[in-house]
C-alpha cells in the first residue's frame, strides 16, 4: 500500500476538486471539474467517475495502482455505509449511494466523509496540525462547521453530529440562528455572522466609522471588507472584530478543556483574515481557557487554503 | 486473559477501595483500608502493597491468576509511566513511581490512571454509560471533574488535561475561581459552588424562604441542603437550583456538540439530588443544545456510586 496512490475528491456545490497523491502526502496531479447540480444532482456521480477514468486513461494509469478513493462531500453522511442521506446544495433530497456507485466505476474501493472533517484531516495530515495524535478543527465560511480528531481518527459521535461547534451555544441572549436555537457560534463568527453583527453595532454607534458610513449608504458589505477596515484601525470594525473574537475564543477554551488537543486550527473563508484575527482569538482565548490548558492546546490558523478538502479525503484511504 | 482476574484500586485522600473482579466486571471481593497520609505520605504505597499481599493469601489466590492491577488517584497522573508528579490531598509534594513500586511488591502488571477518568470507564462499562462507546462523564463533588470516553478508550490530551470541565468558562462574569479564572463551571456545580450560589442570591433575596431564614441564621447548610428545600418548594432554595442546572445544561450542552457522546453521565455526591437534578438540568441542555443532537446524546445520572472508582480502576486491565 506504501507504493500505492491515493485519489482525493472535494465534492462542493460549485466545484469538484480532485487531487492524486502519493501515501507520504504529495500532490502528483490536481485537476477539478464544475459540478452539475441539474436533473436533481443526478448527473454529480457519474460525472465523478468519467472524470476519474478520463484522467487514469490520460495518465496510462490502472486502477491497481491506487489504494482507493477518498471523497468529502456537504450533506449527511453515513460514512460507514458511504451515503448522503440528502445535500441541499447539491440538489439530492434522497440518499446517493455514492460509494456503491463510484465502486462499480471505477474499479476502487471508496470512502465517504463530510466535508469538514476531510478538511480537519488534510489541516491534521499536511497543514498546521502537524500531524499530531489530538486535532480540533473549525472553519469559519457562510456557517462554522468543525472536525475532532482524536488519536488520529475523526471523531463521529453516537448520531454523527461531532464536531458540530457552529452550533455551539456561545450567549444564551445572542442572535438566533438559522437551527431555531438563540446564541449558537455560527450567529457571528460565521461570515455572514460577521455582517450580522457589524449591521446591529452600527445602529447603536454614534461615533466616526468608514464601516458606519458604508453601511448607511447601503453598500453591501462582506466579512473581510469588516475586517479590512478593522485593520485601518476603523473604532466601529474594530468593536465588532474584538465582539466576534472574543466569542470565538470563548468557544474554542470549551474545546480545549474538553479535549486538551495539541492544535486548534482555525480555517475557512474569515481566516484569511489572518493573524490579525489570530492574535484577537488568542487574547480571547488566553482569559477564558485553564491555565493547565494554555501551553499544551495551540490555536494555529489552517495553512492549506482550498487543498485541505482534496488532501484529507485522500488521507481516508491510510486510515484502518 | 477471559479467565484471569482484575484488581481496581481507587485511592482517595480518607480511603482506599480495594476490588477483585473477573473480566466480565463481576465483583468477587471488595475491602477498604484507610489512606494513612501521614510522613509525607510515604506509607501510601507500601500499605497497598501489603493489603493485596495480605488477601491474596487470605484468598489462597496466586499472582499469575491476575491479568493485572489498575489504580485510580488523584493528582497529576502520568499514565504513561505509571507515576503521578504530586497529589496534594496524599501529602505527595514529589514524583511517585506508584506502577514500578507496585508491580514489585505484587509481581502483577499496573496500570495507573487519574480518579475522575477511572470513574468515568466505571461507569461507562458496568453503569449508566451502557457500553456505548462514546460517553462524557462529569463528577459534581467538592470540585467538578470529567472524564471523555471516545471509541472506549480515556481522552487524555496532549497535556493530560482533557475532560477538565470543571474549568470550562461557563460565565465570563462570574464567580472567580480557585483556578484564578472567572465563571468556571466549577465555581456554580461543584457543592461548594451551590453553596455559594445560594449565599449570594440569599443577600438580595427578600421573600419568604426556610434557606434564607438558615443563612441569616448563621447556620452551616450543604448543598445536599440546597436541594432538599428546593425539592420541597422553597422559593430561595428554586431560584438556585435552577440558576445552578441552568449552567451546568449549558456546559453539557457544548460537550454535546463537540462530541456527541451516546451518554453524558452525570455523578459525584451532587448527583444524589437524583431526578430532581436530572430534570432541571435536561430543561436546560434541551434549550441550548443543537437540535440534531438532542436524541442522539442523552443525559443520564451515574449509577454506580462510589463503587465506579475500583470498576473502572480494574478496567484499566482491559483497554489493550
Amino acid at each position: 500500500m506504501e507504493n500505492q496512490k491515493l485519489i482525493g475528491i472535494d465534492l462542493g456545490g460549485t466545484t469538484t476538486k480532485f487531487a492524486i497523491m502519493t501515501a507520504q502526502g504529495e500532490i502528483q496531479q490536481r485537476w477539478s471539474i464544475q459540478t452539475d447540480i441539474l436533473n436533481n444532482g443526478n448527473n454529480i456521480i457519474p460525472n465523478i467517475i468519467d472524470s476519474i477514468n478520463h484522467h487514469l486513461q490520460m495518465y496510462q494509469m490502472q486502477p491497481e495502482q491506487f489504494a482507493g478513493i477518498g471523497i468529502g462531500t456537504p450533506g449527511s453522511v453515513d460514512y460507514q455505509a458511504g451515503t448522503v442521506d440528502s445535500a441541499f446544495n447539491l440538489n439530492w433530497d434522497r440518499p446517493m449511494t455514492i460509494k456503491q456507485q463510484i465502486e462499480a466505476g471505477t474499479k476502487m474501493s471508496v470512502k465517504v466523509e463530510n466535508d469538514a472533517n476531510v478538511a480537519a484531516l488534510g489541516e491534521r495530515w499536511q497543514g498546521a496540525g502537524n500531524n499530531a495524535a489530538d486535532v480540533a478543527f473549525v472553519t469559519l465560511g457562510t456557517g462554522v462547521g468543525g472536525g475532532i480528531i482524536v488519536d488520529g481518527h475523526i471523531v463521529h459521535g453516537n448520531g454523527g453530529s461531532a464536531g458540530e461547534i457552529g452550533h455551539m451555544t456561545i450567549d444564551p441572549n445572542g442572535y438566533t440562528c438559522t437551527c431555531g436555537k438563540k446564541g449558537c457560534l455560527e450567529t457571528v463568527a460565521s461570515a455572514t455572522g460577521v455582517v450580522r453583527v457589524a449591521r446591529d453595532y452600527a445602529q447603536e454607534y454614534a461615533g466616526n466609522s468608514q464601516l458606519k458610513a458604508n453601511l448607511d449608504n447601503g453598500d453591501d458589505i462582506t466579512s473581510k471588507d469588516v475586517f479590512d477596515l478593522a485593520k485601518q484601525n476603523d473604532p466601529l470594525a474594530l468593536l465588532v472584530i474584538e465582539y466576534v473574537c472574543k466569542q470565538l475564543g470563548l468557544a474554542l477554551s470549551t474545546v480545549a478543556v474538553t479535549l486538551n488537543p495539541e492544535y486548534i486550527v482555525i480555517g475557512g473563508g474569515v481566516s484569511n483574515a489572518g493573524d490579525f484575527l489570530l492574535s484577537h482569538v488568542q487574547q480571547s482565548y488566553e482569559q477564558y481557557v485553564f491555565t493547565a490548558i494554555k501551553n499544551t492546546t495551540t490555536l494555529k490558523l489552517a495553512t492549506l487554503g482550498n487543498e485541505a478538502g482534496v488532501i484529507g479525503a485522500a488521507s481516508l484511504i491510510l486510515d484502518k
